[in-house]
């Protein structure tokens, strides 16, 4: 039997408990041409709120009475002739919020559960790691002695975000919410300096923490925060677009950056990524990637929840920001 | 004596008429090294009310009781041992609401009145003529095949925009007010098509005009028509933000724009200019607008009021839109 999350009902506003439902469900036969993976890790992520909506995005909304879509990695269980996955692999994909899935093995990748443990290749290894390789470095285009900006920095992407532009000869401050996560980044992830967007005022804060500026903006949040970093751009300036959570649980229209014609006073740029263009380079940067972790130079932190059954609960802390890194559920039962 | 256009007071919201005051004072001596240039025309564009607000942005704004900034064509009348300008010269600069100006030269460069009318040189052979052309070739990036809406279609900037666009083998839509400037951009400059942002439903206007989207917008104006403008990009889309006449004279903050997160699900790019930064290339766009005009492909429109007296009236227009063309006052007596 399979426990799957299922896409009951779709939410305005807040997502709450009734969206899911939780449902045991058999577990179909092997067509020739398929696995079956047990799931071990499912990834939470705020992106998951948008593919709740049924508008047009960069993917189809999750339908209702389907399994709620998520990054995963697990093992493959069995295998019916199939020509490249075989019983035993450690493999990653949109293994969806359940124990088990079929599959024909379309976009998902074999690792190597030796080298990292399995959660780091949904988090700094995974789609967030990738998001913030290839965001900060093809789109924010950081060179050495650029002042980055990242919001969200103690989370999943924008830690990640801030050690490569540290380790790309960037000067690096954090916004983040709360005392613990912003001495977090600065004293464990290297961040020059961090902003708490709960206590600080952020307007003073960045005058203080960034007196010249800065030459890029890692925006994961949206609202207030995008408003008041575009007061700052330097002449030149990029604006990586990247999530909006503030906006995500919005009734009401989205808040549009009021400060966006300093786009125009600073010749800047403003540009909206999604990780899954850069798929064909996955292999190379998570290479550089392992290569950084191996030095010690790149810190990867998950905070991982148990049990499927905690799905809801363990998917609210995204938006609280009650966790410490890249959000995991373990769906599998020891 | 010097009829001049005094800059008495920052305006909040509209301009008054209060802003300004029309002076008579004497022309000082000139110095060695110095010319006496007499104006025969000034030019009025929307980019004079972001130069009255005591704000940071690309110049420093016009302080009080200085005359009035503008862009301005005129013949030097009198030289005192200048290195490069003579008496004769045909000039343009930046030389002020005013009949008279006295200058070392400096960011003036001497133009042929036998190759094209005194106007045109600041209409589209001057400063809104280079906005669009290296808006639209460098930021907006446009090459054959793409779809291009341009806002204030029918105005300095955005009819070359358009015309430039279709050269160089776009499909072009522009957004103007009224029948009668959405007649004007299809029937004589050649767009493809025209939305009524006066008359027409904006969102159904986009739907029907723009059925594949667009690849390239053009924006003159902000406020709802860029946020409508967001709702229909095409895959890797560019926005060129020129300008946003619609929040100038706005008491409350620029409205921005709610559909931002369209640069994120398209990987579009939202991108600001200011036309200073090409100058060394003037030249080079000059003579290929030059070109154009010669073969009948880039049609010029002026629109001349007469007399400084009229400055305050005819400033007016600009953003009334009531005018044709680009927007020009002829200050030299006859």
């Amino acid at each position: 039997m399979n426990k799957q999350i299922i896409f009951k009902k779709r939410p305005v506003g807040n997502v709450e408990a009734d969206t899911f439902e939780l449902q045991n469900n058999p577990i179909p036969e092997l067509k020739e041409g398929e696995i079956l993976i047990q799931n071990h890790y499912i990834s939470l992520d705020p992106a998951m709120r948008g593919w709740m909506n049924d508008t047009k995005s960069y993917i189809p909304p999750v339908g209702i009475n389907d399994v709620m879509r998520s990054g995963s990695i697990g093992k493959v269980v069995k295998a019916n002739k199939h020509p490249i996955f075989k019983t035993g692999d450690c493999v990653t994909g949109w293994g969806g919020v359940q124990q088990y899935i079929v599959t024909n093995g379309e976009n998902y990748y074999k690792v190597d559960d030796k080298l990292a443990p399995m959660p780091m290749y949904i988090g700094t290894l995974g789609m967030p790691g990738m998001t913030a390789y290839f965001g900060i470095t093809q789109v924010g285009k950081i060179k050495e002695g650029d002042i980055v900006l990242v919001s969200g920095a103690a989370g999943a992407v924008g830690s990640v975000v801030g050690q490569i532009a540290k380790i790309k000869g960037c000067t690096v401050i954090g916004i983040a919410g709360g005392k613990e996560k912003c001495d977090y980044v600065v004293n464990e992830l290297g961040f020059d300096a961090a902003i708490d967007y709960k206590s600080d005022d952020l307007h003073e804060a960045l005058k203080e923490k960034c007196p010249k500026g800065i030459d890029v903006y890692f925006d994961n949040v949206g609202g207030e925060i995008l408003d008041a970093a575009l007061t700052k751009l330097r002449m030149h300036a990029r604006i990586v677009i990247c999530g909006a959570i503030s906006q995500y649980n919005n009734k009401v229209k989205v808040k549009g950056p009021s400060n966006y014609l300093s786009l125009l006073v600073n010749r800047a740029t403003m540009q909206g990524m999604v990780v899954m263009d850069y798929a064909k380079d996955y292999g190379t940067a998570a290479q550089e990637m392992g290569m950084w972790m191996a030095q010690g130079k790149l810190k990867s932190k998950e905070d991982i929840y148990n049990g499927i059954e905690n799905f809801y609960e363990t998917y609210q802390r995204l938006f609280t920001g009650n966790k410490k890194g890249k959000l995991v559920l373990k769906v599998i039962e020891e």
